[in-house]
């Protein structure tokens, strides 16, 4: 069995990314702890991971490869056609989130914080810092965006038991949080807005830093640990990736997978990374690529990323991870050169994948890993179609036991498209 | 690493098990598969796994064998007290409950029946057995115990992404459902109705057989796989256990745990054997060994066991898993023998043993499992306490992910003793 990487790999060795802009970077020192911000700025090929940090992952990593053996029979694939994932679902938290959280945790405690303040979607990253505070002894504080806080009733239960308080966003208790109640009364919320209210929040108080759970370089680093795994697995079977696939919202799952392989590609290396987001928050398939707001209340710098504009609000869609408007600045800026493709799907066909996996692999996919799942199987069908070897890599960013609630109105057909 | 086990382990072979008596004992054919039967009556040390049964477990066994690092500091143990959990949360039912459901699907398959009838508690038991049906191709219909129908809406979701169809039991469907319905319209169900219903509709239906979820000889038998695995995982640390703990409804993660190692007790060793259940429903700390009926509609044999009384109908904890009148005679005759032991806790302290598992070792475990947590805390400040010397091994038999309702009622305070 392969061990526990000691060092994240860090792409900005290799690929020149942007830096943020505006006024607001003179905010940046009392956001975060200097050590997040020397990891950002970092441009060192690795990075050692602290060793009380890789205590705690060792208690779930390495997490497994899997080959879907079951889903390529029901498929009907020839034999060169194989399906493998990484499966993040394994965390104590459910998804991969909880890679940063640590690090971020760690950090924050390092320079004596006693709190972070968070947004969080899904509720994935909400979970993932509430455990991380636990464990490293700091207190937490998440915005969830509004839809989500609704739909997800028990990711609520499940960040109290872990001693977090949780905000339904927007909230009263941010100056941003209360303008945007009197001018939209009945917004299902966005991450825009909650990563507002949680800044406005750290603004305030001295002992508080935040942490975001994706977007940023040093996040997406944190997260390279899953790929530096799937390279030491995939040549512990003698296998090499030809499609590597994800789901992306900020990005930080599927960077965290295929950043580790970006250099193979620039060798010359025939990798076809595919990005998959929902038709109903298009960042990589419809919007621009230029300098933008990574919030609604405009509190952070200016990041060069595909975005659909700070001010964009989602349908409320199960996928509560993939409603952002803009697109990590790694992420974007390896589309822009043409390294990563990008893809976009409609949630109805989404969790008509996420549930024929259920069925034949036995796992629930949390709404969000369905975009990859979809892809997958679509990317395995073309190849036989057109009679092609090839070895599909997704990343299955993490469970849906608590997102049930989409599948139900699946099951009950009121999802709607988009 | 160890293998996936070739053979369960039949207690039968050297314990007299009383049998089962009674006029319904002519019923049994028309309800099991006769393979299952065959099994239930076995007096052979060692029972072949099939090889298709084996495949599947191999995509979730060995399932870990984790010390309690974290929870030992926590508690300030010394040195010489460990605890080590055996993990069947991460199988793909999140319980030790699919290890059974695949061999009883298995079987049901073997005889061309197309389709199972059966009852659940919490829904662990109906969870896995919908997966085991998918997974081998039959239909699968569930009634599910009320209390827990309305507690955990979503584990209905997961039921019936496999596939499966639920009721709601006392149901409309059955006469007996609607008898109880008539006498006592605002019952919240017990396991004993719901076995009655599934037995009615399996002994209606040709195409039907039964599947029963604890308490029968093979049923546990089925389950020794994990005590098996237990067995060689301590072996390759070079551990013994001196407590194996486990929570009790039926009795079948427990015994499937614990009845490998019974011969090692016979023969001179000394471990001590705890069930824990709860004080709501205690079978084991208050009833008497009798001959009783398994169901409340009086359709089965007769079993000698500890009973509370067939129509015994438990208050509504949250541990439904753990709400039956009866025990598995298996473990009513170790518990005569004197080769087992019994604990009662109350809800509450149950619960928040498991707060304290949940922030410390990161892990939810479901309500049924915080009993066996709980003992294992209590055996290990006991030891401290004494100063000896004790290696603790209990059965983490399901996470309570789909559990979070009575985790949300504990934390506001609205859980009722008992």
């Amino acid at each position: 069995m392969i061990d526990v990487p000691k060092k994240f790999y860090n792409i900005q060795s290799v690929l020149e990314i942007p830096p943020p802009t505006g006024d607001n970077l003179k905010l940046l020192p009392s956001i975060f702890p200097k050590g997040f911000l020397g990891q950002e700025m970092c441009k060192e090929k690795f990075v050692s991971i602290p060793e009380e940090v890789r205590d705690v992952y060792r208690t779930y990593r390495p997490t497994p490869l899997v080959r879907a053996e079951r889903l390529e029979k029901f498929l009907d694939l020839p034999n060169g056609i194989k399906i493998f994932y990484k499966r993040e679902d394994v965390t104590p938290s459910g998804s991969h989130k909880i890679n940063s959280a640590l690090m971020q945790a760690y950090l924050a405690k390092q320079e004596g914080f006693k709190r972070i303040a968070t947004e969080t979607g899904a509720g994935q990253w909400g979970t993932a810092l509430s455990i991380a505070c636990k464990i490293f002894g700091l207190d937490c504080s998440v915005y969830m965006v509004r839809c989500s806080y609704n739909q997800k009733p028990y990711r609520k239960v499940l960040m109290r038991l872990f001693g977090a308080e949780i905000f339904s966003s927007p909230s009263k208790l941010t100056k941003f949080g209360r303008n945007v109640l009197k001018k939209m009364p009945n917004t299902s919320g966005s991450l825009g807005i909650a990563i507002g209210e949680a800044l406005e929040d750290t603004i305030k108080h001295n002992d508080t830093v935040y942490a975001l759970g994706s977007v940023l370089n040093c996040v997406l680093m944190h997260q390279t640990i899953i790929g530096m795994e799937v390279k030491d697995q995939l040549k512990e079977i003698g296998e090499r990736p030809d499609s590597m696939i994800g789901c992306v919202g900020g990005g930080s799952n599927f960077a965290g997978f295929m950043l580790p392989f970006v250099e193979n590609k620039m060798n010359g290396e025939n990798i076809d990374f595919i990005a998959v987001e929902p038709k109903s928050c298009p960042t990589l398939t419809k919007a621009d690529y230029k300098y933008d707001y990574g919030d609604t209340a405009k509190l952070t710098p200016l990041l060069k990323m595909f975005s659909l504009g700070y001010d964009f609000i989602p349908p409320a869609i199960h996928a509560g991870g993939l409603r952002y408007h803009g697109m990590a600045p790694i992420i974007s800026a390896l589309i822009k050169n043409g390294l990563i493709r990008a893809k976009a799907y409609d949630q109805i066909e989404v969790f008509k994948a996420g549930k024929l996996f259920s069925e034949i692999e036995c796992l629930i996919p949390a709404p969000e890993t369905c975009h990859a799942i979809k892809a997958a199987i679509d990317e395995a069908l073309k190849a036989k179609k057109n009679n092609e070897k090839k070895t599909i890599v997704f990343i299955y960013s993490g469970h849906g036991l608590l997102d049930l609630k989409g599948y139900e109105d699946f099951l009950d057909g009121k999802l709607k498209t988009s």
